[in-house]
């Protein structure tokens, strides 16, 4: 056997999030390469042994919408209007911004990611090469494009493409067609994205209807929303995914059902940024558009834990709904897990536990007294949704892969990533 | 020198939280049996020595509203309708609950407490001598009463009364007066109370205006709010604590600032319960109203940890009033420090980081990467609030005592209480 091999050992409870939404109790896994071969109680010996008990296995959780190098602005400027953080704070020192920035950058989020569960993700923003690399070195699965914006469009699409041809093939890396918005894209850069995702067969990522100005605007000015406008533009399809979509009216749901696109709920951005609304999930859900959630970036969250994001989705849906029995725990895990695995279309390999998935697993510490006590199995989902935060991982696997064991990342040096962090800086802060 | 001491040293950042908000770069704390005596560079030996490199020193936290031993029944009923949630699954499983029950519960409450940073808390429930005294056993600071409702006096005024006369001189059990809510006290039941209060000079602390149901009814029965209704009847004054508010009238505000009464907002219950609004804050905070934050009990939240509260205070109410502006980053984190300490009318001791007051204080340390980078000193209250969780708590210190030191927590056997708490719960399960 010339397979590299992983068995967790003794797990006390599996969430499979398979179609039955299974939950085990007491088994082990084996890993082979990158595959989950079985689940049961395997007699084998394995390359790594990973201690399961006191824990519990569940897919490695997926964000659908970050800005991972915005981390090194995080704390940076909160608690201001929109329009004034962009033009005061964030924008001045993005100007700054260089190729190695971007890779430190993504080198901390990464870390941060390993360290909260997060074995995917879904990014937009610029030198994504230099992102692709830090990514590349972390260990973890990601969704990639460079982001376009009309007024800076500069070399970008030919940059794009070569990325797109580099990492065309690349098993963890993937490239995505990412325009920014409908009020910052033109019909022509638009149509020459549109282009693109075709021909590379790439998905399309883009924020939509964020701020209740954005659909005014597009109203009074092209008398229609920017979902409408992005729909006769021929934009949306399956491989479309729209976010933030706070502001989506009746008719924008329909179209988005129609068209098969998806939908990436940002809790926590919206109500820091005071966007007002939250997208109408239930209106949503009874059209069966995929839904998963994500973070954002640092500079609007600030952090990339799935595991509040989860609580936050809850909570302000519960609230503006009026309804405490809205999005239950098993809902919210869902949307972290199984629906972006759909949204991203991998959930044929990962998003579920299953033999013969994609290794991308996590096991939490529940041996943790805000994780105690257990009545049920069903109190297992409701800890992990309502108690737990990404501090209480203890392992991530992605394809196969131990990026962290008991608490130790393993694929990056954390205290040379965190000093290169603060040089840069003070680099940027001095210049 | 006979005395107990600490010596923090080369501490990075220490918020003093004292009237002016000063933070101090690197510095060590001299702390001699119970309080604070040096702030500086110390030259001197002492007992114990903790290691404040990478770390950030601020006045422990005060969660203002819990029902500890509740903990037994963290996530075990979610997602459910008020009603339906306390008849079908609270008060059944309350029903069965005995005196050791309820010590272990508050164990495991004062665990998660110890290690989320959590040194003072303001809890109302039932057996509270028991609760007491795993209180005493954890170190914590509390200030604690047996909750009253009319259809359960029996014996409850003599065993509070006999409670109150044990812990009045006690230095961390406080008792305090705990009326249920306006619609579950009679005017009797409530002056009786008001009686022991003022002879024991005790808080008095109330659910009050929780639900838009409540004041509905109030209106429709006696043609006044809950908050009118307590003022015509004397129980407002500046020893009354009001928890939840969600649904004040500008009158009750009013109110209220007239009484110099305080108000308790519990932001997680509140969202998880779909109360549908929040405290008027904007109008609160202009009447110069005292406010603390609560987590409400596990079986509503589902957790202890105040930087999970922080941070869903400032988002909700930024998202409520449509202000990113509103309670930024360092209002946020005095709600949870001297705000509360003045609720509790202690501020003269605890609250703040000074010469000469009592060392309540915790370490988070900051070397993670969802904790980094550090711009400016204001960097440091952002990542505290928007960032940080209970589980980056470092070291816990009440009363001149260290509670947890790097993680370990020393009063209290983290796995024996655990243990405790499953078996209990079978117990409960099967009774």
């Amino acid at each position: 056997m010339s397979l590299s091999s992983i068995l967790i050992k003794d797990i006390d409870w599996i969430l499979t999030q398979n179609s039955r939404r299974q939950i085990l109790k007491n088994y082990s896994v084996y890993v082979e390469e990158n595959l989950i071969t079985e689940i049961g109680n395997p007699r084998v010996e394995a390359d790594f042994t990973i201690d399961g008990k006191g824990k519990v296995l569940l897919p490695g959780l997926i964000n659908c919408h970050t800005h991972s190098s915005m981390t090194l602005l995080r704390g940076y400027a909160d608690d201001m209007k929109l329009h004034e953080w962009l033009e005061t704070r964030i924008w001045p020192l993005e100007s700054k911004l260089k190729p190695e920035y971007c890779y430190i950058g993504t080198l901390l989020a990464c870390l941060e990611m390993i360290r909260f569960g997060v074995t995917c993700f879904n990014d937009m923003y610029i030198f994504v090469d230099d992102i692709a690399k830090a990514v590349k070195e972390s260990g973890l699965r990601c969704f990639l494009g460079e982001v376009i914006f009309d007024w800076n469009l500069k070399n970008k699409f030919s940059y794009f493409e070569k990325f797109t041809k580099k990492w065309l093939r690349d098993d963890l890396v993937t490239p995505v067609v990412n325009p920014h918005a409908p009020y910052s894209c033109s019909d022509e850069t638009l149509f020459k994205l549109k282009e693109i995702s075709d021909r590379y067969n790439l998905l399309t990522h883009m924020h939509v209807s964020e701020t209740e100005k954005e659909v005014k605007d597009f109203q009074k000015n092209k008398n229609k929303t920017p979902v409408e406008h992005l729909d006769e533009l021929g934009i949306l399809n399956d491989r479309f995914i729209g976010v933030h979509c706070n502001w989506l009216s009746s008719k924008d749901v329909e179209i988005l059902s129609r068209r098969n696109s998806s939908i990436v709920h940002c809790p926590t951005s919206c109500m820091k940024l005071a966007s007002g609304r939250v997208p109408p999930l239930k209106n949503i859900f009874e059209k069966n558009i995929r839904v998963g959630l994500g973070t954002d970036g640092c500079a609007s969250n600030n952090n990339l834990d799935l595991f509040e994001e989860m609580k936050n989705c809850s909570l302000i849906n519960k609230f503006q709904e009026r309804d405490p029995t809205f999005i239950p725990a098993q809902k919210t895990l869902d949307l972290v897990t199984i629906e972006p695995a759909k949204i991203l279309s991998i959930d044929d390999r990962i998003g579920t536990i299953g033999e013969g998935k994609i290794a991308d697993l996590i096991l939490v510490d529940f041996k943790k007294p805000h994780l105690q006590p257990i009545h049920t199995k069903h109190t297992i989902i409701s800890n992990l949704v309502y108690s737990c935060k990404g501090q209480d991982v203890d392992t991530t696997i992605v394809d196969g892969k131990i990026l962290m064991k008991h608490g130790k990342v393993l694929t990056l040096n954390e205290h040379e990533v965190m000093n290169q962090t603060q040089s840069i800086i003070q680099e940027l802060m001095n210049s």
